[in-house]
């Protein structure tokens, strides 16, 4: 006999990321304030690109009250230049968890639409106060509000609400608010995180004034912006069940012909009849009037049917071997750097491309293997490193012996999968699946740059060997042309540098065969 | 000057997981159904143990469509004899995302309210069909829905309803619905899960009918259940500005005091005036005047105040050594287990116990290293091993051969976390964050159970050692006397054995020193 009965409720989605903080990154004060700063760089880098502004953005963290060791409460401000944020748009775009802009098929940095809202809840539930947000789009005014969240009902509540004239047209968005946080232990993550975005955003100035009054800058080392993203149609074998059904009910299209190419990537007239051929559908048929089973027909269809293009990748926004060669340059000064793209390529109706970087010497340090640096969407991911695919392919699938690599080398290797759906595992956005297909991608990347790797090792090789050969004669051959002199009786010593020259197989200054 | 500005939309908590069901574990139709089983029969046990019943649950899979190679269409049907769900509670139950029975401070196994769901939305996705539930709580009547989710809503819709009499007062609910799933790659993870959960669940019935009709049953070992968990008050250390918002608002005490004994663990009379006096807040006051600034008083003081005592455990349900061991047992029949419980510790004001068992050989593999197995509150973990807490304890923090461990012997661990929250990082539910506390017990209870593995072992080396000794004995005493006999010239050789036995340290059997 069953004597009670379960008490059922229901949970809002503010409410479900307010009690299950840590798997979105916010699990302890020190982790709390990496999570706040990151996500919070990263939306303003958003606001910038998707409208090629070249990025400006400025953060403050300021401590509020000192408690000794551990946690105290600080004060977070970040500033950006970018596209700002609709005024009737801001109390829900702060306030209100799963309400954005990046509920779309385009690259961005969020996928969630979740961190910065995550970042302003933990600051309220552990401070009780409010987020203050100033933002222009560009227009006459500027807007001003303070707002709180009411989480068990996931509604914005704006406390203050403020105009102020524009005269400059400034447009941008300002994020301030208090929050708990382990400052100290979070130091050299925040750093570390910041010296990594300038390497794959070398077009961004990004300044951070930390609790001591220190300043850290990271000056851009180019204007060139990578193209933006644009937002796409979905390629058809992403669909499922789901998603047709919604295309089907916004569709205005009369027959299933052109529902096809209205609606999907790439797809012409003559792939559209090829395509309803194969799923048995009449070309003529209209849309709305399609059968629960024929629904199931065309999807599973659209996932087997071999005959659509690659999906699209105008809406990817790669760095460019260039720009991403320059921020390595610019961040470590290496002896030696590659850097190569790959073709976009697909998962599951998701295109990606992967670029891969490496650099030898300069600023690289040597800790015990080769160094790993990971990016995701223009976003450095550092935690968790050992269960990401390119940590698999790193240390695991690519024998660094094959390409001459002397164990103790101070090598790093720079992995950017840019995708409009980055397969993360985790909502902190810690680190990326093994998918078979974006595995194989990124490892032809590395084993292509670690092939110029070996070139250049081998000339480096090749040079110092020769240098000191060179050396040798350089030293032997005077004493022994005087001796010869003066065996044979001469008194004009012979002039050895030409001898000299003629057995140098490079230049005086090392460069080029 | 900006041209554009971003569309901004509200997405509903189902569409926000239907857009991100990776993070919940539905990866891929190999994956899905792994998961899809899994969080079924967690309910199941869930809704069976929080009232004492003693599990029985049924699992079938049989295919529906077959596409030859890879994923094809599967049913799936989980039946338990759990508490059931009230008729009007059905729909929501299982058709609305984030509504559950869950969200309490209690060890259960579920504990995002969503898994189950999930695996719903899923089948839904895939195959566009309905899933039907068929449940009762034991009185006069049973009740059958069939619901599909509108996930843009993230409401259910009923299409049939029935009910049926209930002469034998059935309870106990079941599922039924169609999915994509790729069972062949599942299968072995499948069944892992299903052994690994009768290890954990000894108490529990376990059968599956796989798509081939192949039966697999696992047959309880005893019928003693670990007493159900209680639900809690929260601990004063886990309680941030939100939660204590929440309790003011719903209290109906009229001193601070009262409110402190009322809605806290384990706090009196004297820790309530102590801790008051600490936080500098009148025992008189009335809660529900407390302003802004009081409360972010309150909070900081409940975190650092170290006059609490520690979390409640009652609200713990762990398995207990005796069943613990009964589990090994069964699955294993290994030639040594011990089993170790620790005394219940807390991380951020959550209660917690760790159980762990080692065993020695019988069914025992060893693939290298010391075999792991992982559960949190009675949940096997099979994926992600290498990030989890115990994984870090049992391969790095342990030195095995400090216990006498020989390299390549078969040996398992088994590590039991339960707590009202597991520090889990991802909604699959895969891992467990290496919280300071958590590791510190986990390994304490290891090297307990690894002392005790030591002594086993030396014994056992001893006992080998000895036999092998008593074997050169019996061999050559019998040789020796019967030439000493001869020797001596007589007839009768001595009795060895007389001698043998006084120089057998252990008894015949090899039992006991």
């Amino acid at each position: 006999m069953v004597k009670l009965t379960e008490v059922f409720e229901e949970i809002s989605p503010a409410d479900f990321f307010y009690r299950n903080r840590d798997i979105a990154g916010f699990t302890n004060p020190s982790r709390a304030i990496y999570s706040t700063i990151r996500e919070l760089v990263e939306n303003s880098l958003d606001a910038c690109e998707t409208y090629s502004h070249s990025p400006d953005i400025y953060v403050r963290i300021s401590q509020v009250s000192d408690s000794g060791e551990g946690p105290g409460i600080y004060n977070v401000r970040v500033q950006d230049n970018g596209c700002g944020v609709p005024s009737d748009m801001i109390p829900m775009a702060f306030g209100q968890v799963l309400f954005g802009s990046k509920y779309k098929l385009r690259q961005t940095r969020g996928t969630f639409g979740l961190g910065g809202k995550m970042a302003i809840l933990y600051g309220q539930i552990t401070t009780h106060r409010p987020v203050k947000i100033v933002s222009s789009t560009g227009r006459t005014k500027i807007h001003e509000y303070e707002i709180t969240m009411d989480i068990q009902h996931n509604k914005p509540i704006i406390l203050k609400r403020r105009r102020h004239p524009n005269p400059d047209r400034w447009h941008g968005t300002i994020v301030e608010f208090q929050t708990e946080a382990d400052y100290t232990r979070a130091m050299s993550k925040i750093l570390e995180y910041m010296k990594q975005t300038a390497i794959v955003a070398p077009y961004a100035n990004l300044t951070l004034v930390d609790p001591k009054g220190r300043l850290y800058r990271f000056i851009r080392a180019t204007t060139k912006m990578p193209k933006p993203p644009k937002e796409t149609t979905p390629h058809p074998h992403g669909i499922d069940v789901e998603a047709l059904k919604r295309i089907l009910q916004a569709t205005t299209t009369r027959t299933m012909k052109e529902f096809m190419k209205t609606h999907f990537q790439r797809v012409g007239d003559t792939i559209a009849r090829k395509f309803l051929d194969n799923a048995g559908v009449s070309h003529k048929k209209n849309p709305k009037r399609l059968e629960p089973s024929e629904i199931v027909r065309v999807v599973t269809a659209m996932k087997n049917f071999e005959g659509f293009l690659a999906p699209d990748s105008t809406c990817l926004s790669p760095l460019g071997e260039e720009l991403l060669e320059a921020g390595i340059e610019k961040e470590f000064a290496p002896e030696f750097v590659t850097v190569h793209q790959r073709k976009p390529a697909a998962y599951s109706g998701f295109p990606f491309v992967v670029e891969v970087g490496i650099a030898y010497g300069g600023q690289i340090q040597n800790a015990g293997s080769v160094a790993l640096y990971r990016f995701a969407n223009k976003i450095p991911l550092l935690f968790d490193e050992a269960s990401d695919v390119s940590w698999k392919v790193v240390n695991s699938l690519v024998d660094w012996r094959h390409y001459k690599v002397p164990p103790g080398a101070p090598i790093a290797v720079f992995v950017h999968l840019c995708s409009t759906k980055i397969p993360y595992k985790t909502v902190g956005k810690e680190f990326i699946a093994d998918r078979p297909d974006v595995e194989r991608e990124i490892l032809n990347a590395v084993r292509e740059a670690a092939r110029r790797l070996s070139i250049f090792l081998s000339k480096k090789q090749h040079f110092e060997r020769e240098k000191k050969r060179l050396d040798i004669f350089g030293k032997y051959l005077p004493k022994i042309a005087s001796f010869s002199a003066r065996l044979a009786g001469r008194r004009d010593v012979p002039d050895t540098k030409q001898l000299l020259r003629s057995v140098m197989k490079y230049g005086p200054e090392g460069e080029g065969a």
